[in-house]
């Protein structure tokens, strides 16, 4: 190899990094995922105040179903959970009976305690679904030290949550500036489904969605109606003739 | 009539009042409203600062169109339209080339103005439906003027304009406390049409919201696509089955 | 009677009146109220803009829910439902299999609705608890309406929806001009209940809330797990010496 | 008297009735108030969600603190503190050693329990300073009630906290239309006070601010630091020069 | 006179009552207002936190600026001005060398100052206009005492300021169920000028919106610039040639 | 070449990049740009509620109309346009009738779909401007599938919807961090004009604004109207001597 | 050189770029900067909907008032100005006769025009500070052109305006994402003067923010009036005796 | 070394490079980090308007309060502190009667103050947590120099203070795009600790939080209470008994 060589390597790679984008696409593939369910203690919830606290109650139990309707690997954990920051609901423990959970008796960041650990390697899955109470401490902390370990991380931002919306927005911003890919519900949902026709597909999506993501079912409610007993009202006829 | 049926009907007359509305419940009648146009120019439309100006504009031209669709007399007015306040838009005139259009030449309230009154007079209606900019000088001004003088008001909140929220929501509840009724575009349609089947009837009706309302048109668009061709997709027959 | 008497009951009467509230205290009874599901309809649903629309479908189901809780009466009622409004979510007409459900065909104003008048006129209650959609159109004529026949009404303001939270705030201080209360799931559920002791009592209500107002129900979870498995930490010590 | 005297009484009490505001003024007086603590509980805590939760833990101590302040009567109260609704912090306990504290054990509405009744009528007070959590349950009931009961109502809008800002603004208006005054935490000190040089002065009450209301205590703090070792600094010459 | 006309007044008055208004229009009047600039001071203006601090200092000082543009008597009064709050700017000082200056030294309510009391007497004015901080202590209580005392009200809802926007709120709404007019500053402008051809006229007042309100003045500005030197622009003709 | 060189060449990449731009400027070209309208489908548009419904319609057809406006290549795609989310509205198909609309069946991501590749590839242009519902999923999959491979994409952030603003927020920031340009609709509009004198010109583009984004139409027609038949007012003649 | 000094320069190089700033501290300097005032003009202006009207047109003059205060070189220039975008305000071409303004006939991006160009260049200053209207098109366009061209550009977020919130963050986002200074009308003057004891100095700055930073004048004026006149009140002694 | 082998090296730090995250995962370390109290003075907490005052005020004792929690060396610094900025609080300068106290005179920047650069540099930390007035100006531009010197820097987002949320929003990002980590109090807290059963400890860490981060504070209270005195309610037993 020729110094040449390196100086076009090396100005060749400054070019095409010029034009790299700092966070760049990675899809979520159900193979190569985990789901975690970080300290979404009954306790800690009410701390989850940048919500309507019947809205955020409806994310965090809908990203603890995301393993049930994807058939990924699940790892729970919980801080202190005798003490104030509570137990983790029942119907999130109860849609995971064999999967981990682990419960830290000390540790903020979970990734400081070698069973956590230990259970994410377990998996053998690199790319991890992650979302806890606070988003500024148990979310970002874990996230920042997934990414530093080589993780790909995606943030599902609306099922973690904290005290005020200025610290979301802040915390979201900070696991962004560390690689941390910033996604809703819908986003995870449709990004691990890929294509309506594929496992576990509409069939098993669509319900799901009925259930956590009422703005879709309703939707299809509203059209399944219209297929089955709809009759065109006078005016409808107008819109639809041209389509 | 003895005094003591007086007494009991004032003691009763009292009572009924002690439960009776402050602001009681009065239908629009397309026989007794007059739709007024009031200082919607174009150059005091860059005063409308309280709604987006892409949404207010559509607002207003809805609120103009209002008179066409119910067949109902309409008055229009201006404030020194040679002047920054500007004219109406073409497309508000255009619709009414035989309407009174009164051109004010300095007086801020319509009502002192008596060409405006007797252009009101001369409807021989009792119910005014208004509009103007801004809120709390040309709509404010003119209603309370009108409860005065013993008219019903209908101020359309989503067709009058002003500086900021605060000004906007002081004066609508100014206008209340005088008796004045706050409605929406949809509601002014709604209780003029009373009854879908009933003239003007949905097959004009809906074409008005599809250019004012488009929620409601792309609402009634999705649902003439799926009478004519949907078909129901996996997962979507367990949500309509209970139906 | 001497006419003096009547004088002083006259300027009497004022006085007390001029001391009376607008909106009296007025509370809700198991035994004389009646539960109106008013065109919740799942086309309709796409227009209850003023809310998040998952946090607004729990509440329109919780609304729903009340009249079994409470053992209440339930009318139901729809507007063109074959047309792009739609039928009720089926978990909605499950829960009243037996309960009038009257299908307006063109009437906006369902008190316009000779049937429906006759449906809530059989249940023989007097106080009548509301949520449709629109807020400004449904929610408000009806309950307008019902005033003026004298009905005492409860308008459920996180049942009903509309497009804009303008609207939302309008359409509402036109029913409180009115006469009617405004209210919110929490304070019907409390006020139906009076008592935590009393029939259907805490064994009922608060289930009912976990489910719907789950704020409060991981408030019991968390008390819960606190009494059964909870140990006080250090620091916490401190904190509840003096209590 | 004459008839037609009594016609002018009549339309004499109209015309200054037409005039007379629904609302009208009244002081509250050091001698006539008394002070409640209506279910300011731990646990309830968790479901003021109107106000940043360390903004209104401020708030509900500083509301409490009133009665030490102004050496007013004290009354408090908790709804099922055995259970998740939890104790009152024992920060406001402790300054009421020897005031009443009823526990209920099921009355929602604190007017329904006769030892509370009674506590409030032992005071021989008739206007009443309140706040509780949730506004428009423990709050709402209670002022109207208390206004049905004739008493004269102040509700500290700073003090009570509820799930969510509409359900408050619609508590505070429902509570308005029955008559009662809708105020801030610095309204009820200045009008308690009267005059700063009146007891228990300004020597008292700005040490209060400082504690509770730290926009007035840092303006104080300033200022006396400005008199005591302030430097005219240039420029700000100019400023002052024509005052 | 008989009864039965009696009777008829009556039931008249109180069918003409029913629909009359809570808070009836009122015209501002340049021979019967007096402009009140209470405690504007520099210090108190730290507490108006309602407003962007730049915006609220324009609306203040164009608040006392009205005197001058009317040519209405001016009564000012401070609080305690030689501690933390300050005293009035010298700007709005300068402006009325010859007005009363009311220096309380501890009365929170300036109707409690017999001085204060004595120059809004000497006036002879029945309209008062008035602006203070903060909003739910100086400018509530003074405006609710005026009201007491019989006087007419406008409250400047721009030009009074307090620590929160529910505070604000709360406040204005308390005033209005008193029976205060809420009104902007651009309100109180156009309902005292009446005319844009009545003194003083366009020529006084455009060029006070200029500094003060400057949407309007670069409104004119605009249309000023276009009839001097503007050009049609391709494109632009197209929109005017129907108008 | 020298070691020296290369150091040199190596630390002056270094410097130059400290001082380069993470997503540098790039300017859209009318010739090397295409549009795409991405699943803008009348039942999707339901779930766009990050916009106000009408202001979002205007926002959408507004994009679609680019391509019209400055002739450049546009494609069409829809997600199970049979199903709920429904047909793209005539009033866009309308626009195109000959460009490329692929109906994808099942891909969520239409990059996915080798027919949209290819029609994408087919236009030979290496700029991508997008809108699409939701803007998390469709537009977001897209766009950063377009940047991986190498194109530059501009996302028209008003002409994507989705359910909330912190989603919305958050999917704009994932793209933007993969080096998407993030562009309002009158930014496209100006980078492909960029002189007002160059086709289509000032004379295609006033009117497409005066329709999609009034307030430069209004201010057109305002300036238009004061040019043609404007006067000066007295007053405003201050105003612009000095201009 | 040796190599392995070449690879520790490497290697040292990336370990400090690992750690190095996306968009480095630089200070602006009085001796290096131009001032750009970029088509403020009077009907533009009205596109300016992100902020208060009356607090954005202080901000913009402010702006304009920065080139005085520092004495530091300033560039104006227009587009289109005998159209509807107006000139720019008299009071602004007063502050700079003898600045260049440059007034583009059509080219959107002012980096375009060869006379503007030319006017930056001739000023030989390399820091660029610069606010337009509006600011997802002017500002964005020039400060992303001037960034390519090697410029250190300062964005004044405060005294551009367009016309939403949104529009707004994302154009300052694009911006930062190009290494553009994104900053405050008071970071800019603090910046520039760097100590309160340099030219200009306090006696120029203080009397500057007086007239447009008043929340700084304000505190200045009530500070003064306390070092000349104010007396320690009882209560505030207190306070400061810890001081 | 060989070339190839620096060949490698390079492009491998490319690849990893462009892998790697922006602003990288650091922790905050009890033996290497200090507490500024950067302007946190009297008269500029009137400056801080983007967060409640109250709030704000209890932010900033909250931040000072941190180095006593964690034993971590401190430094203050001043401006102009005779002038309008005023003194830090005494309740401030009381924690630290021996930490050094930086008097700057004019100085903007604390860190062209040489006093300051000393006394930062004598506490031999590389980890700084700073909160100042205003946050765009005093905390940024200190940040900035630190990290420009190689300083890791903590910003306490929740106790910086100014003007705007807009300026507050700029500013931070600023921050973030220079490296700067963005955390909230509860974060820092929570990053020292590391462990709940570390020292300090959660005996001392709890009446921390209780005292200034009460959502905490309060929910470690209801717990107590629960396990020492709390009882099982009907209904509560069916929540808890699948946890």
């Amino acid at each position: 190899m020729k110094l040449s060589t390196l100086a076009c390597l090396v100005s060749g790679a400054f070019a095409s990094f010029a034009s790299a984008d700092a966070v760049p696409w990675e899809r979520l593939s159900q193979n190569d995922s985990v789901l975690l369910i970080l300290d979404l203690q009954v306790g800690l919830y009410q701390l989850a105040r940048d919500f309507d606290p019947t809205l955020y109650h409806n994310n965090m139990i809908a990203h603890a179903a995301l393993g049930q309707l994807f058939d990924i690997p699940v790892v729970m954990t919980t801080s202190a959970q005798q003490g104030p920051n509570g137990p983790l609901p029942g119907i999130i423990t109860d849609m995971y009976p064999d999967a981990p959970l682990i419960q830290r008796q000390g540790e903020v960041n979970a990734w400081d305690n070698a069973e956590f650990r230990e259970a994410i390697r377990a998996t053998g899955k690199k790319q991890v679904i992650v979302a806890g109470i606070t988003t500024d401490v148990c979310t970002a902390f874990l996230a920042l030290s997934l990414r530093a370990e080589g993780y790909s991380v995606w943030a599902n931002v609306e099922a973690s949550g904290t005290t005020t919306g200025l610290i979301r927005d802040t915390a979201n911003a900070r696991m962004q500036a560390a690689g941390v890919q910033l996604v809703s519900l819908f986003s995870i949902v449709c990004d691990l489904m890929r294509d309506w026709r594929s496992p576990p597909g509409a069939a098993a999506v669509i319900p799901w969605l009925d259930r956590y993501f009422p703005v879709y079912g309703e939707l299809a409610r509203g059209h399944g109606a219209a297929v089955l007993n709809g009759t065109i009202i006078p005016g409808e006829d107008v819109l639809v003739e041209g389509m």
